[in-house]
């Protein structure tokens, strides 16, 4: 990869031809290969955006004190590390104390908003552009959004304010006709028919990058031409009617149309939208042919493509998913939602089976829970499966529209605790101090595939609301219970021991029982070991009794401090009478950055040999 | 009011002629204009909407087992209650024990939401729809929503996916020009193009109600009415580029063409749109002149509308706007930011000293706080203004945006703790569990203006985020506490006694000090009394010395059960060598219903002789 050339800034490239442009991007693309199948990452979406964002780097005036870039979500943002001097490094993207696989300001002074969650670039950017109007600033600040990304309903909101108000942001609509997986919703259909109109595909050579800032097109245009803008004018009415201009589409993998229309999109003083048409996998034939596969990768051989071996198969989500089926096979009124994560989230096997009763609701996770709500409603029994940190977006929902009317909703959030590649924004650490205060719901935290089923079983059962976290891990080594043995509201007893207890919530029992024993070996200490999967009414009569006779407490969660179900629990048991010491292993501040799960795991001492440390140092004080 | 007729269900009134209808909605608006002027409530929407939602009433076949009215918000739904056998009880609305302002189906099997907050309700009819389908039922699934919820992203993201999949749900926009306070937005300005067309206002009266669902126009319309459609053709693209139909726009005060636009779509096998028009606050002039003001009201005196005497003039939100505009005109950083809550939050006055430095985003509640984040990044400094329950829309915009990128944003959360006569929907009670954890964020809730200033000094000066959580109350009186003795980080010690230790949180220390007074009188029982603004990182060390002393802890706290502040300080504070035994005094389960805030501090036993009833049962037990 020496052949690289040494830029260390979008400028150094601003005096390229089209040659070299084209030539730099198959050293992108060849980079990003590279590092994507040496260490994961999102691969269709970056090798989508390469000639793209060479285009953006060549048009406008990119620095710390100049235009600005701003990337929703950041899937794409590879190319623009490779131009912003981090060619050095792109070798460890994603790894522990190496880049970052989002923009992050911390890392360059090119990056202008640490993206990392979806659909807020337009907020992110008109905040900068009322700044620099209120500043007596004039820079560009540009909003690159994918058709995935503007089905978050926050970009709606940012659209309507900035068109309201006539801010000139930029927004450049990434339409790859793909979110993570293929896009769904009526303003897909709406860019659907734009692409493939007969007037489009008839005169896209003709006028493609003709575009003018001036009344949209050039003076002089033929009859042809002013057909073709009357036909743009009908279909871009979406943006239109929010008070944005429209340009486009143009071939995002054509450089000289893309130079053309940028340079419009430049010149435009208003609000305005460029819609550039990308393909998603470009240049790498496994994931132009399966780009859903392709989009968050692990490592895997460039030569042979991705194996069903690089999936994880004893997920929580696969075991999710097969016994979604099998519920959904038993009782008709269950359904399945995802906000499109059908195969992260492991609902596609349900999506087969069951396609009546499936939605995919598009990057939309406020509405995939009202949704919920409004089925619950209607008499049917919805599982909405969500990333732990994507359920953030859908907070209010799940409070008042699925709580607060007391509806049979599951609520089914996947990697929760420590996510680890995808850095900080990622992080599955808040749910439970976020949703335990709500009222009527019940959450579970299943420590192993036998757990979740049984919690399964039973949130099918209520009829009121139900979640259940579970990390982003293998269920196995399953805790060595019988099923009669595994209650979903006592503490389990798993080992027996004299010196301390040690009471683990969800999927660390299997660690935290392994370092308990650790400590025998090694101090001679042995602990009552409880697991326990219910993080609201639990009885907690067998943990009180055992420490009536140890006065010593340890809390093992994968959570955020004291403020997730441990915290609570120390306070159900706290007694003047019997008091005890207490010890509450989770998360700590401040959070780190990207690195595997294992890594982080270690580094926050959750690993077996990190709880054994923790636990024989808090005896020892 | 005996004058109403006997309508148990919106049945009852499918036979009516237009002049009955006529007739019935003077009805409706005294009895709604009594009732409002009596207790409070939301009076202008409810008086734009009697004609619409009488129309409604006879067009469709509501009922348990029928079609569906989801009323988006609920502000505008006390004709139905008059309509559904609620006028009994209607001199108590929003009283404690009397009705619920807003749609609740425990109070009727007419109501098939419990709304409360906004742009939800496109989601649930939805869901509704679905359910319909799976389960081989056929209703008709309406929701009306205002164009003020329409502006909120979960309206768009519902839209899109029923636009996608054609699920003939059927939407009436209910377009007042308003939202709240109002409106704002680029889709505005489109209902705005729609409704002021010239050939619309020509061509209104000629084909006003003659819409068929069959191909938008009747057959044999002559060449004018072809013309109009066109033009509606064109401006109604927003909807129809998200997969609707769209109708309208029509006078929702005009019954007879209401009738025949409802019957069209009543009659449509399309997911569609009905657009009305409607006058907030019609039929009493007061209103109708100055809408925004008598959105929400207490009461007052019909014969002489609202007084300015009537409205809160020591609230927090009166002293936040005092205080907003004195750090406007000494920091030119400093702008303000409202989600369609401009007079509610107190915004007003800064609006009009900074018009350029404020910003009205609309229902956005998301965009609003990444706006913000946007705004700080380009070194601005943003104060959001949203009241408690409100901001549970925002939260992956607070922890994402705002908190993990450590920006200067102040987030103001007004109508925080009990709220009152909204009911379950409205209360604050969840924002202390919901944030606390949030790395960088730095929470305070003042326990009076004085300390609010002091806030609001502090967060100015600081890089990162802070928010401010306070209720909608007096914010006198004061604590007598000098301001040297104002600490932000430390417990303020206000009395002092050997027999127990009280720690207050928040705007409850007068009460508390009070409480603890009385204490002293009735059981001779004194206690060191602390005042403490911080949520987070406080130094307790006083206090802790207090327990040492007296081992007995009362928190008080107007949160919800031990999740908030009060829960951690436990926490911090508990000490195996010098235990004590506590008692939290919050909010506890199961959530109350409408009634007044004094009301239900007194319910909750947060009042000053409910506080001191429960700290001597603690201290006898």
């Amino acid at each position: 990869m020496s052949a690289f050339p040494a830029i260390q800034s979008p400028q150094d490239i601003k005096g390229y031809s089209v040659e070299e442009l084209e030539s730099l991007a198959a050293s992108c693309r060849a980079e990003i290969l590279q590092a994507v199948s040496k260490n994961g990452g999102h691969l269709a979406s970056n090798l989508g955006t390469v000639e793209l964002t060479l285009a953006l780097a060549k048009t406008f005036n990119f620095g710390p004190e100049g235009d600005r870039l701003i990337f929703d979500v950041g899937h794409q943002c590879y190319t623009w590390k490779l131009l912003t001097g981090r060619l050095d490094g792109f070798d460890k993207l994603r790894q522990q104390d190496g880049l970052a696989g989002f923009p992050k300001m911390t890392e360059s002074a090119f990056d202008y908003y640490n993206a990392g969650h979806s659909s807020d670039a337009i907020s992110i950017a008109l905040g900068y552009q009322r700044a620099d109007r209120l500043q007596g600033r004039t820079r560009q600040n540009i909003a690159l959004v994918g058709d995935g990304g503007l089905t978050g309903g926050v970009s709606y909101e940012a659209l309507n304010d900035a068109g309201q108000k006539q801010d000139p942001i930029k927004i450049i609509l990434n339409d790859n006709q793909m979110s993570i997986d293929h896009n769904v919703g009526g303003l897909t259909r709406h860019l659907e028919k734009l692409r493939m109109s007969q007037s489009y595909r008839d005169l896209k050579q003709k006028v493609s990058g003709r575009l003018s800032p001036h009344g949209f097109l050039r003076k002089g245009l033929n009859k042809l031409k002013r057909a073709f803008r009357m036909r743009l004018h009908q279909n871009s009415a979406f943006f239109e009617a929010l008070g944005f201009r429209y340009y486009g589409p143009v071939d995002g993998h054509d450089l000289e149309a893309l130079l053309r229309s940028l340079k419009a999109l430049q010149d435009s003083p208003h609000p305005t939208v460029l819609h550039v048409m990308t393909q998603k996998g470009r240049g790498y034939p496994f994931a132009e042919q399966d780009p859903a596969s392709y989009h968050g990768v692990g490592s895997f051989a460039l030569e042979e493509g991705l194996k069903k071996s690089d999936r994880p198969q004893n997920s929580f989500s696969a075991c999710l998913s097969r016994k979604l089926v099998d519920l959904g096979a038993k009782d008709n009124r269950v359904c399945a939602i995802t906000a499109a994560m059908a195969q992260g989230t492991g609902l596609a096997d349900f999506a087969k089976a069951f396609p009546d009763r499936y939605f995919d609701v598009a990057i939309a996770e406020q509405h995939a829970a009202s949704l919920a709500a409004g089925l619950a409603l209607g008499g049917m029994r919805p599982f909405a499966a969500i990333y732990s940190t994507f359920s953030q977006r859908a907070v209010d929902q799940i409070l008042h529209d699925i709580c607060l009317q007391n509806l049979g909703v599951t609520l089914l959030l996947d990697r929760s605790g420590l996510v680890g590649n995808d850095g900080e924004t990622h992080q599955g650490l808040y749910d439970t101090a976020i949703f335990q205060a709500f009222p009527h719901l019940q959450l579970f935290a299943p420590a192993d595939s036998q757990d979740l089923d049984l919690i399964l079983d039973y949130a099918l059962s209520q009829d009121g609301p139900v979640m259940v976290r579970y990390p982003k891990t293998q269920a196995k080594p399953d805790l060595d219970l019988a099923p009669q043995d595994r209650h979903l509201f006592q503490a389990r007893q798993v080992a027996e021991g004299p010196d301390y207890t040690l009471l683990v919530f969800g999927s660390l029992a299997g660690s935290a029982l392994a370092a308990s024993q650790q400590v025998s070996q090694e101090a001679g200490l042995q602990a009552d070991v409880f697991s326990l999967v219910c993080g609201k009414g639990a009885d907690l009569a067998s943990v009180k009794a055992s420490l009536a006779k140890t006065r010593k407490l340890l809390i093992v969660e994968e959570a955020h401090g004291a403020y997730g179900f441990a915290g609570q629990a120390v306070l159900s048991l706290s007694s003047p009478q019997e008091p005890f010491s207490y010890k509450i292993i989770s998360v700590q501040d401040p959070l780190r950055g990207q690195a595997s799960r294992d890594q982080l795991l270690q580094a926050e001492g959750l690993d077996v040999s990190g709880l054994a440390r923790q636990i024989q140092a808090f005896l020892q004080s």
